[in-house]
């Protein structure tokens, strides 16, 4: 790197988990069917949600919506009426009590985050240096880079709870969860990306009782939640109280080429991501936001999750854990209680090379995996499971996921060969 | 602000110009049409470009390119076929030696200025901290407020050159402008934001030179010039060297709903931004760029520009000029010479209000123009010159140009009358 380049800069520029992610999906777009890409989060290509999209899109051309939106720069919060649209599904569905002035629109969710881990941590205005807790890891890839001060992440390790049939679940350590005084926010996504966990509603209710005897922000990441995309498979009640931010995003409902993603959180802070939109891109793409205003205005998103949605990942998920007892006859391998989002958590215990060397190996063959040493952001010390898993993405085609998981299986068994 | 936010963050939280700038757009993009909005930087609506690009977005529909591009995040350095567009146009029309890791996609220039001032400015890796030269007073408003170190920007003010006919032109002064060892990068807009300035053949090159001794990048800003959108009315050959950093977008030529900004540079550079994009959105929005692909690749949009963009707007600026002439009677006042970029810089020498005051006064009759003192970013001392201007759209629809330069004219008046 070019040490004439800002220390800011450093902080981005070079390797990262979330750079690695990324161009393993650039690299697959472009190798189209050569790579079996089980790495990135891209959702499934569900048929009847692309017409969906595609006949409200043509809507749109025909009506002049299109020519309106895709010519004229939004507002900073984002477009209007599909904020009212985001109101409306929440006070209905949930009862919560916000208005467009909790709501704002923004490029994604990983643009969501940025603003919100720097909003609230580094050094403060008060003269502080403030964290970011997560109370929970395995947590988001993305989690780990965007803080623009090193190392203003504090992490735990969880516990593990073991379940039948080689599954396994993580827990909040609640004993060892103490918020410190220079606590900025806490954040935990639900359903978590990468394991499919789903916190339970006691752990998320102990969550909102610390952060708000601390008054601190708590972040939850819905990119895979309720009340969309609702990739998650026992009835999960969402969470709010005045310090919850809550993220949500249009990605995992089909379109993350639109890069839209939603935050519901108290006033103040929707202000401040309005200000953040106008200076880091002036406004925020409409496409998306247009797309989904009348569905979510109509309450059709919650039928096309229930009817469409979650049926399909259900069944999708099935048929990955069962070509893992498939294929891994013979490996010692856990897997993490698929409860929502669309991967297998793989854990692999003393496997005998780091997570990176097996994705290095099954890369060479044409297989792209995470390893699971980059979903421990802020996380201290050295601890030999996070070397011992993978994020393996079970939303591609079937056959590929398949062929996929047995590639995964002979170089397991290859590393244990040895 | 909660003094808690990080010190980060209250560089963009509150009041600035851009905020003010965005504000105002969603505020008349609500309002519709009870506003005269000649504040934000909308293109026009040009009837021809906008059913080109429904055209071509039916196509995408038609040919399950939408369903392919909106169902996935492209690669960090943007989708493959219009970075190779970008490149052959490049090749074919400027013999620029540039190949497809001379060029990234971004969300929209303004996330390209963030990147780009932001990995040259501030303290530096090496020790050193570094700064943003702008040779040029006015620029662009959204300078201001995107450097994460305060005072990151130094500024000149511009020799004056007085034409006929009410006219005058801004010159780079160059004897006073000479970079020091600290210069991080100089930046350009090309045509100029908000004055509609196009710097010569000479000033160019004089750049390129200044700054390839003092070996620092030179960031050239072409959110309104050549190839596309081509919004310059005399011929004008853009500048390359391997120092040059060019930014383009399709803002102007009719998408800023879309969100697609272009850079071309050095291939380190570009790496950086990959790094950047992926960190700061994952992925940069890909619909803009599916939709410019084949008029960039086919070279059809070098006639679009030339038979349609260019001329419509020749028409419309030889039009707002004339009805300042007509308006403006009686009233001191200068318009820079309209070279390109789609706005008209009003001076009003010795006008007894700043031109904050006249923006409030204009609001309140519903017309909204921009105040010139946001567009001095970096310029130190007092200088009156910059509360005696304002930035006037002149791309909105003609009855609401004419009506907003009407009452600029009857509020210039009623200032001088007390």
């Amino acid at each position: 790197m070019d040490p004439r380049y800002s220390v800011f800069a450093s902080r981005f520029v070079g390797p990262s988990g979330t750079r690695l992610l990324m161009d393993d999906l650039g690299e697959a777009l472009a190798a189209g069917e050569d790579l079996c890409n089980l790495g990135g989060g891209n959702p499934a290509r569900i048929p009847a949600l692309q017409a969906l999209f595609r006949a409200r899109l043509r809507a749109t051309l025909d009506d002049g919506t299109f020519d309106r939106v895709s010519g004229v720069y939004d507002g900073p919060q984002g477009n209007r009426e599909f904020l009212r649209a985001v109101r409306d599904l929440l006070r209905r569905e949930y009862g919560w009590p916000v208005e467009v002035d909790h709501i704002a629109v923004t490029a994604g969710s990983q643009s969501s985050f940025f603003i919100l881990f720097n909003l609230f941590t580094g050094h403060c205005v008060d003269g502080r240096r403030r964290y970011l807790d997560l109370p929970l890891t395995p947590e988001y890839i993305g989690y780990a880079d965007i803080a623009i001060e090193a190392d203003a992440l504090r992490a735990r390790r969880p516990l593990i709870e073991h379940l039948d049939a080689r599954q396994f679940k993580y827990r909040v350590d609640f004993p060892a969860f103490d918020l410190a005084a220079d606590s900025g926010a806490v954040c935990v996504s639900r359903p978590t990306n990468p394991t499919g966990n789903v916190l339970d509603a006691d752990e998320m209710s102990r969550l909102v009782e610390i952060t708000a005897s601390a008054d601190v922000p708590l972040i939850v990441d819905n990119a895979y939640g309720v009340p969309f995309p609702g990739i998650v498979f026992d009835a999960v009640e969402p969470v709010w109280a005045e310090h919850v931010v809550y993220c949500l995003s249009l990605s995992k409902l089909g379109l993350p080429g639109l890069r839209t993603g939603i935050v519901v959180a108290r006033p103040d802070i929707i202000e401040a991501i309005r200000s953040f939109n106008a200076i880091l891109t002036l406004a925020t793409g409409s496409l998306g936001a247009v797309l989904a205003t009348d569905l979510v205005a109509s309450g059709e998103v919650l039928r096309v999750v229930t009817e469409v949605v979650r049926p399909y990942y259900r069944q999708r998920v099935a048929d990955a854990v069962s070509w893992c007892a498939r294929h891994f006859d013979g490996i010692d391998y856990h897997v993490h209680k698929p409860e929502g989002a669309i991967f297998l958590w793989l854990w692999f215990p003393d496997l005998p090379i780091t997570a990176q060397e097996l994705y290095a190996r099954l890369k060479a063959r044409g297989v792209l995996v995470i390893p699971g040493h980059f979903f421990f952001p802020g996380l201290a010390g050295d601890w030999p499971h996070r070397h011992q898993c993978i994020r393996v993405s079970y939303a591609q085609d079937p056959v590929q996921v398949e062929h996929g998981i047995r590639v995964i299986g002979e170089e397991v068994r290859r590393a244990w060969q040895g």
